[in-house]
């Protein structure tokens, strides 16, 4: 099979740049390596900066979104049971979109597959088995069958545990990895939402954020401890601790049926450089944030849109600057959004063995950001993804 | 020896609050242990925020600081050799002085003892010997005889080791400690400025500062190990890193003789309450900051400012909530001082045993910094002191 780009994993970065780069005329192969099913169902991130939306527009496949996204102008950070709204629109001009990432990826595979790109399912045994200076073979088992891409260009958008990445060639990779002392429980509910915008809650009990898919699915998070077994607390527990820290406990949190649970290790982890010739790095394969900023999708998406625009430059007029130049855009975009997820991070969690200093530090920092409208706006702009671009 | 408000220490703190109690026609006391010509050649810190030099034009001793003071209106960040200005007057509307705190103490002197206000040098064996709810009574040796002062309202201004804090009564007080992973050599020498304008270099070999006291006298300070002796280094040995940290090793940086060399822990402190009963604490007998924001003398005379108004409205009308609200107030502006203090020392230096994501970090940082009006605004609002005021 020969195609110009072949790229390994259906998730919201390999399918926005096929869907990109079909709409340039230029075609591609996407691999996955689980059942479409699957991919689908995968509940991850659910906050679309306003780039990311235009990224999916340009990509044809957000009518769903611009009909079923919640559109969010600010959100509510709740210090020890104080309120304070960031007005993050009115502060940038960017909104934000509430809509989970297999929505994305549902819309995105719906679009590919009304087309004539190819997007194969179920593919088992990917790896790069040539990668040369004038193009790459991608080797896999397809629909039983051993199979062989020839191929300009790879796009390795399979995740932090994916085969792209390891496909670097011996030493020119450097990756830099860092945990942080606690992590999140993660709870899907059937129930309706607390607010309508997020409330992000700090106490002394520990962190807890109010999020939602929709007008009657919410998505809240729990501080835990980073050896805490999924199961640990039973749902009247998880509904308490909840209703304790966005509420203080007064059961103003409505409840309802957990529809799924999850372990969030909250990580740090990005590769340096994102390109190696004729592979690329994309989305997680390159670098994974901790979800409190909710910046991973978007870095993915961000990185998708670079590397469709570079390879038409190379497609249309045969120059390589844009190409040559991926990694070092990228790798800019990722460390701001690294750091800034770092920074909100810190900002939200107490963690263990903290001193009386550090949790006045840390009043301090909300007594200020809610206190200057220059330091608001920064927060804001980052927050919205407009510090990226 | 009866007195309205007797004052312990005459460093700035103490020195201010005297002066604008005397133009309100209060009158105190003020004990110093050390002489006259001590704490009058005393270096320390050298930068005067707007509203510290306001605080010192309505103490009317600012006269010689607005003939002889340096006005300035940006710095400059020097990351790994590449400049970039931070034009904080033109983000804020305020300046900065650079004007040594010696000076400022000096001027203060001329203009208390101009006046009929009682100001003792060398005075010993100061102690609160008794702190009552209607006043208080302080014991000391003067002119080497025992005195007792009698007064409404002792202000603790007599720095970190002095007895002010101590005599707050049993369990009490709550101090905040926390030590930097680095010091500071300071270096106070006879030799331009490599520029007008304050340079904080950052990099590999650590961190350095280029301030000034005038146009031909060098406030420098390199980055050190914290157990590092004064003398470790030799004066052309301090010239050439100082020279490898500033300019790349071009041999630009001016040098000359080295007038003192001081050592100088990166620490902070803070003390909760500041006030007890009638005793108040100011300045470095409450808190201590790192001075790579250089907070700690306007941190001083913001006290200072703020008791002497609480004390005019006692005083004048008898109102006595000012003063309950002392501690509340001056603590709430220390913390953020402490927070600026240790986000810019943190932005400024790289600690020991950092791992190559902690510098990917604070790259991202400075890139951002750089790049946002939003966060050059914010920090521009704390570096001259509006955002806490």
């Amino acid at each position: 099979m020969r195609t110009p780009v072949c790229i390994i994993g259906a998730g919201p970065a390999g399918l926005v740049l096929a869907r990109l780069l079909e709409l340039e005329g230029i075609d591609s192969v996407v691999l996955e390596r689980r059942d479409r099913a699957h991919v689908e169902r995968r509940v991850r991130a659910g906050l679309l900066e306003q780039g990311t939306v235009e990224t999916l527009r340009r990509a044809e496949a957000a009518a769903r979104l611009d009909r079923e996204g919640l559109v969010h102008e600010g959100f509510e950070l709740r210090v020890d049971g104080d309120p304070y709204r960031l007005p993050f629109a009115k502060l940038t001009g960017a909104n934000v979109w509430m809509y989970g990432q297999q929505e994305v990826v549902k819309d995105l595979i719906a679009a590919r597959t009304a087309g004539p790109g190819r997007l194969h399912f179920g593919v088992d045994d990917v790896t790069v088995a040539r990668l040369g200076s004038d193009g790459a073979t991608v080797r896999c088992t397809l629909d039983g069958r051993p199979a062989e891409i020839t191929c300009d260009f790879v796009a390795g958008c399979d995740g932090f545990h994916g085969v792209s990445r390891a496909a670097a060639p011996e030493g020119a990779a450097t990756g830099h990895a860092y945990s942080y002392p606690y992590a999140w429980l993660g709870v899907l509910a059937e129930a309706p939402p607390l607010s309508s915008e997020l409330i992000y809650a700090v106490g002394e009990r520990g962190f807890a954020l109010q999020s939602m898919r929709s007008t009657t699915i919410s998505r809240l998070y729990l501080q835990v401890p980073t050896d805490e077994p999924v199961d640990a607390r039973s749902d009247e527990e998880v509904w308490q601790e909840l209703d304790l820290r966005l509420t203080g406990g007064t059961g103003a949190l409505p409840t309802g049926r957990i529809l799924e649970r999850s372990f969030v290790p909250l990580r740090s982890f990005l590769c340096e450089p994102m390109q190696f010739g004729r592979l690329f790095l994309l989305g997680d394969a390159a670098h994974i944030v901790p979800p409190s900023a909710a910046k991973g999708l978007n870095l993915a998406v961000a990185d998708a849109e670079l590397l469709a625009g570079a390879l038409a430059v190379w497609y249309g007029s045969g120059r390589r600057e844009p190409l040559d130049s991926y990694s070092a855009t990228a790798l800019r975009r990722a460390w701001l959004g690294q750091e800034f997820s770092r920074w909100m991070t810190d900002l939200l969690h107490t963690a263990p063995g903290g001193t009386a200093f550090d949790r006045g530090l840390a009043r301090a920092r909300f007594d200020h950001l809610t206190g200057s409208t220059a330091a608001a706006t920064d927060f804001a702009e980052q927050y919205v993804g407009l510090a990226r671009r």
